[in-house]
């Protein structure tokens, strides 16, 4: 039976005529009415761990614009700190860890685990309350190698260094790593499914920069572990891959490898090149910044990936998280240029 | 007639059984002699821009490690400061710049760009009279769009924002931007063709991230305008490119349309691709981070480079700069794997 829900139906491998669209971060600072709830909430941990607050930050760009879905208001550090692994987010500094050179110590308890995320499943059983039926719900989780380069160096950005001397020095430790970060992370996906989400996204948003070998065994490897557990748990779910600034071998490989229904597609992957190598449902893969810019160079970078993905099926989204400067107006131009 | 210098011959097209190596940032901070000689010049640019300093410094991995190229240590900065833009560099926080919104005060007359970079063509001269007839001298230049990143943000690093915006608003303003900053280029590269170099380098650092159209436009449009001119007047000039983490289909493009000889590679872009797709020269693609790391990894990571450019023309390098906190135990470690 066809779903309601036209991501859903895309998902599953059917164009449509009007691609559907969310955004990355579209639950974000750009809002003055999140900036307004999160001046009410103080903290960003209270924001993503409080559900009545993680519900009405998800619902509040549905409401604005009508995106076909809406993303669970939360983030990737909760596997972190699921595994007993603090964070901090400090304003204007983002997170900050303490470094960790061994995952002996972490924290195996799938009923600790369940109890963390129970804030973050409540949270998506009330915005699934209160969406349409036609909007599909998202859950995510970070990817282990994105999460283990915040583990090796205690803060978050594009910091590789100490992920990867642990990975070239101490490959079986640093496997150990990631096993338990995929453990963590094929529990919270699965869960996420059974509270409501209609499909999930796995960020890899430090792929970047991995010489072959090192993506097959951080990147790939991982990848195919947690897509297995998942479907093996829940035959039908959906799972998009987000190996952000791959390589092409690389997004090759990574839709071939790990069975994800879909990539997403980071702003430099050429989509016309996606359409014809990758034989998988598409998403991305707008510059954040031509978002911002608006005007002329927004509608041509919008046609450019509507031309390149026509007859395809094809979610439309950023190529990374949409900016805190961007203009409501252009947010609006964009889904008037895609939906006409 | 055949080059006594390896690395020259190499970049004519004809393999060498063993590559010819150099390092990208070899004369730096992981050098005890050029913390010692910092230490006493006391400024970056009073290094960069006195001939004896600059040329001391571009000898000293040559006297220790006898890499087959010297390359002159100056900065991409230079191009701004001869178009009169002012560059600080602050310890341990970089360059910064004024931000401009156009192009149209800078300095565009050719004395003033002579009298500026006279230094550095000194110290190429010095260099040239102190290296032995083996050794490969390099000249280098950063290219257009990495310069504009620098000249929009008014900060160096990985900030392409503004002259992203800048190029979407107002491609015309941002045309004229990045001509003047390819006349200034090509002077500068071949003048320190002139001055000994045996072939120069164009870095674009800040090639990652972009849409293909914006790409062609700002990265491949005057790249080849440089290469252009750069033979035009010097027609056996030898030239490299690199397009730090460009896409694979944007350096088979970037291979094909602007006419270099070689091809740097990135730390992710596979060398096996590299030699089945581009039909020049290669370099690189050593992880700066394998080789941090040393041990049974480092000789990996060498081999798998060997390996993959077996019988092609092939210069060993880093897919990026070395960084400070290198072991210099692991660059000996890497000149046996490949010398043997």
């Amino acid at each position: 039976m066809s779903s309601a829900r036209k991501l859903v139906r895309v998902l599953s491998g059917d164009p449509e005529k009007v691609s559907p669209v969310w955004l990355m971060r579209q639950a974000g600072r750009y809002l003055p009415e999140y900036r307004k709830l999160r001046a009410e909430a103080g903290s960003f941990w209270t924001m993503a761990l409080t559900p009545k607050y993680a519900a009405e930050i998800t619902l509040q760009p549905i409401r604005r614009f009508g995106f076909d879905a809406a993303i669970l208001f939360s983030d990737i550090l909760t596997v972190p700190e699921a595994l007993g692994q603090k964070v901090t987010f400090t304003e204007g500094e983002g997170p900050s860890l303490t470094p960790v050179t061994s995952a002996k110590g972490f924290d195996e308890d799938q009923e600790h685990w369940s109890s963390y995320f129970e804030p973050v499943y409540e949270a998506l059983r009330l915005t699934r309350g209160a969406l349409g039926p036609e909007t599909t719900l998202l859950g995510f989780a970070g990817a282990p190698w994105t999460l283990a380069t915040y583990l090796a160096a205690g803060v978050g950005g594009d910091e590789q260094k100490a992920a990867k001397l642990w990975a070239y020095r101490d490959p079986k430790g640093f496997g150990y790593l990631l096993d338990i970060l995929g453990e963590c992370v094929a529990f919270h996906l699965i869960r996420q499914l059974d509270a409501g989400a209609d499909a999930v996204q796995i960020f890899d948003s430090w792929a970047s920069g991995l010489p072959m070998p090192l993506f097959e065994q951080v990147v790939i490897e991982p990848t195919k572990k947690i897509v297995r557990a998942v479907r093996a748990a829940r035959p039908e779910a959906k799972i998009i891959g987000f190996p952000r600034a791959a390589t092409l071998a690389g997004y090759e490989i990574y839709v071939q490898a790990t069975g994800v229904d879909a990539v997403s597609l980071d702003t430099a992957a050429p989509m016309r090149w996606a359409a014809e190598n990758l034989g998988c449902v598409l998403q991305g893969n707008l510059d954040p910044i031509a978002l911002i810019a608006g005007g002329a160079a927004l509608d041509r970078a919008v046609d450019d990936i509507l031309e390149a993905t026509a007859g395809r099926a094809h979610i439309f989204n950023l190529g990374h998280g949409i900016l805190p400067e961007t203009p409501i107006a252009h947010v609006e131009q964009l889904l008037k240029r895609i939906r006409g």
